[in-house]
């Protein structure tokens, strides 16, 4: 039986388990950090994530979607505060269709939980990965608790040990090899709104709070407990960033001016804002995802994307559905399965990181604008009318399985056409009208 | 009194070296490798490399110029050879201009020879660096010959240890630094024609000779011995590549088909195919190059280019002349200085980049091509006419000291001119008259 190693026994690491281990295989999973179910063990990631159609997908696969069901808040739509309190919205799809609220910790040991009892699985923790030795596929671990260390032989690697892989920088070292970290110039920093006296959430939990500033926002996710997690996305340096804001009283009046209405929503302002970190935002491209028919990365480890579409992980849960699928293709060849991943998947990967990033500009910055908010409801109200003809953007990422390539390329014709419908004269008068309806249909049957 | 190491003791270590020394720092140089003069070690880099003014004005100003003028080859202009031996030839600027061979080694040897008898400069060899203590800025070093370590602490550091830098591993952990590897999908492999039997050159030594044929190409620049150095272009994979020629009939016959002219000249073509290892083709960015007022990088550390300009030492040793007149403009204030290289550097090298990716394409493709032969034409006609409103972008690049991120724009700007000449109905007839040099100096004084 093939002995299959997984480093890294996060989200997109301790699922692969699961789909490995229902295939047959001997697994086992190493993790660097203590097991969580036993530990309060963040390492400053952010504590929620929104999960959508890819991310749910996966999780039916392995029989754990409805489990989740029950413990995520659909969110159904944007809420944006502007700077006198007003609010505003955008539902993110049709009737019905939403993003899902999920605790990371939660989810990765529901994950854990699912996977450790099967027979063919078996979890080490406190073991971190040294070095690879390619030639016998021997991985050196250090035993964190007593410093000893350890070697294992394996068939096959999965390297799921996210935006800092140690299995991608020792990839890193052969030939050929490219790569790619590009930090933003934003940080960001977690904040809580805590729940009311009676445990229910101080604002609508089945909406995405977000607080555009242009060059800066904050944005807001509910937790099953009653508080919200709130992320500060500011930029590091320069007017208003985070390295102007060094004392209690520079954060108060920077909230007051820019956010007002959140100073009651966030009792422990000053205490949080000096005792959590300021993290930075990375996007991480490589190709390879593989090294011959020994090792294959998944998930952050090989396409870390910043968090403004909330693909991150959702695409990482892909990555194990599309292997998936290419094991049946390709049976027991290895070397073609890995290659075929590697290749098929690095295309959707660059998409969605692109996206990613882009989407960040529609956050900060878009969502408060007239224009932007008119293109949006043009876009709906034709998808309304020709679903066959016209997914918005936004949709074909969170809400279908298109390949994130396809989606930016079909993305990108659209944008064409909202342009020239942006800029008929009196547009804002006839947006709903036929004729715009057949402007549309036209451009569309000639692209 | 300042205490400076210098991590590399390669071309832009040893000349870095001896720019501090002239400003009076104590400098300890260390190499990884054995003393070069010593050993014969040639460690699979190119032999021969063209030096052109950038790099003669670092030389100069150290006092070597003149020295290695008189081993240094002139090659005045390209000559290419098509697929039927038949020549043409392509002058690099103007009358009396060229660009230089130079030994690679015998270059190095001559910077170290210039240093180590300094009183202020000390070479350390077989000497690795293995980690840097950033806080400390303690470098902790293997001795090659006994596997000892030893630590050593510095004032500054100076990353001078190329392309596969070990200071620059160190710092891509330290938090939003920026990095890209990325690979060429060609490869390169040497090959040698030997000197006639009176010690002679088989070709004209004055040119650089280029055999261009699209998607790869072989050129050759000639060494002081009477030998020329060919270096064979080709792609890893696909139909005509390094993975297709696998036995020395492939080798022959590919030869023969493409650079049948070459047959003659290349007499050990076979083995030395075989014997010589085929090498990738790396371009490096990152940011920033420095790490406080404590360690700078410099040359291939942070700025590796592919070799198509010839701008790859040459950038490097400009690296050491901007340094300098940095340290004029910023005195003792190493924060400064360290950060205004950072700054002013990386545009420069970013172009430089660019512009050495675009003229592999040029070399291997273009430099056969009419329509390309006659913008060159134009161009310098209208150069030697108005010597103050056009310089060529190749010349700005290569006979100036124009920053190469200026170099680069003004050279889109011409781009754009030349193209509308170029779309003029009888430009072939016409191309050297007054018509065409109105429309230039009419789009000149537009743009």
């Amino acid at each position: 039986m093939e002995k299959v190693g997984i480093i890294g026994a996060g989200l997109v690491g301790s699922l692969q388990a699961l789909f490995l281990a229902k295939r047959g295989f001997k697994v086992s999973v190493f993790e660097k950090r203590p097991d969580q179910r036993k530990t309060e063990f963040l390492a400053g990631r952010s504590i929620n994530l929104a999960l959508s159609d890819r991310g749910w997908k996966a999780l039916d696969h392995v029989g754990i979607g409805d489990d989740i069901r029950k413990v995520a808040i659909p969110m159904y739509r944007r809420t944006m505060h502007d700077e006198n309190g007003k609010l505003s919205y955008q539902d993110y799809g049709k009737e019905g269709q939403a993003i899902y609220s999920v605790s990371r910790g939660g989810l990765n040991q529901k994950l854990m939980n699912l996977a450790e009892p099967l027979e063919n699985i078996d979890y080490f923790f406190n073991l971190s990965c040294q070095n690879i030795d390619l030639k016998k596929n021997e991985v050196t671990f250090k035993d964190k608790l007593n410093g000893n260390l350890e070697k294992h032989q394996f068939d096959r690697i999965f390297g799921t040990d996210g935006a800092f892989s140690k299995v991608r920088l020792r990839l890193m070292k052969t030939d050929r090899f490219n790569y790619e970290q590009s930090f933003l110039e934003h940080g960001y920093k977690e904040l809580t709104i805590p729940p009311l006296a009676d445990g229910s959430h101080q604002l609508d939990k089945n909406t995405l709070h977000i607080w555009p500033r242009g060059g800066f926002m904050l944005i807001a996710l509910p937790n099953l407990d009653g508080t919200f997690t709130c992320t500060l996305f500011l930029p590091f340096e320069g007017k208003d960033s985070f390295e102007n804001l060094n004392t209690p009283k520079d954060v108060n009046s920077f909230f007051e001016q820019h956010f007002p209405d959140t100073l009651d929503l966030i009792p422990q302002l000053q205490e949080e804002f000096f005792e959590n970190p300021t993290s930075s935002l990375v996007t991480i491209r490589c190709k390879p995802y593989h090294y011959q028919d020994k090792i294959l990365m998944m998930g952050d480890a090989c396409h870390a994307i910043v968090p403004f579409y909330g693909q991150g992980m959702n695409s990482g849960f892909e990555d194990c559905t599309v292997m998936d699928e290419i094991f049946d293709e390709c049976g027991n060849d290895w070397k073609k399965a890995f290659k075929l991943f590697s290749e098929r998947r690095k295309k959707d990967a660059d998409a969605i990181s692109d996206l990613a990033l882009y989407n960040f500009i529609e956050m900060r910055d878009l969502v408060g604008d007239d224009d932007f908010l008119l293109r949006k409801k043009i876009e709906s109200r034709f998808y309304e009318k020709h679903p066959d003809q016209w997914m918005p953007l936004y949709s074909m990422v969170t809400f279908s399985h298109t390949p994130y390539s396809e989606a930016l390329a079909i993305g990108n014709k659209q944008r064409k056409i909202m342009n020239q419908v942006m800029s008929i004269d009196n547009i804002n008068d006839i947006w709903d009208s036929e004729i715009v309806e057949k402007q549309i249909l036209d451009s569309l049957s000639l692209s």
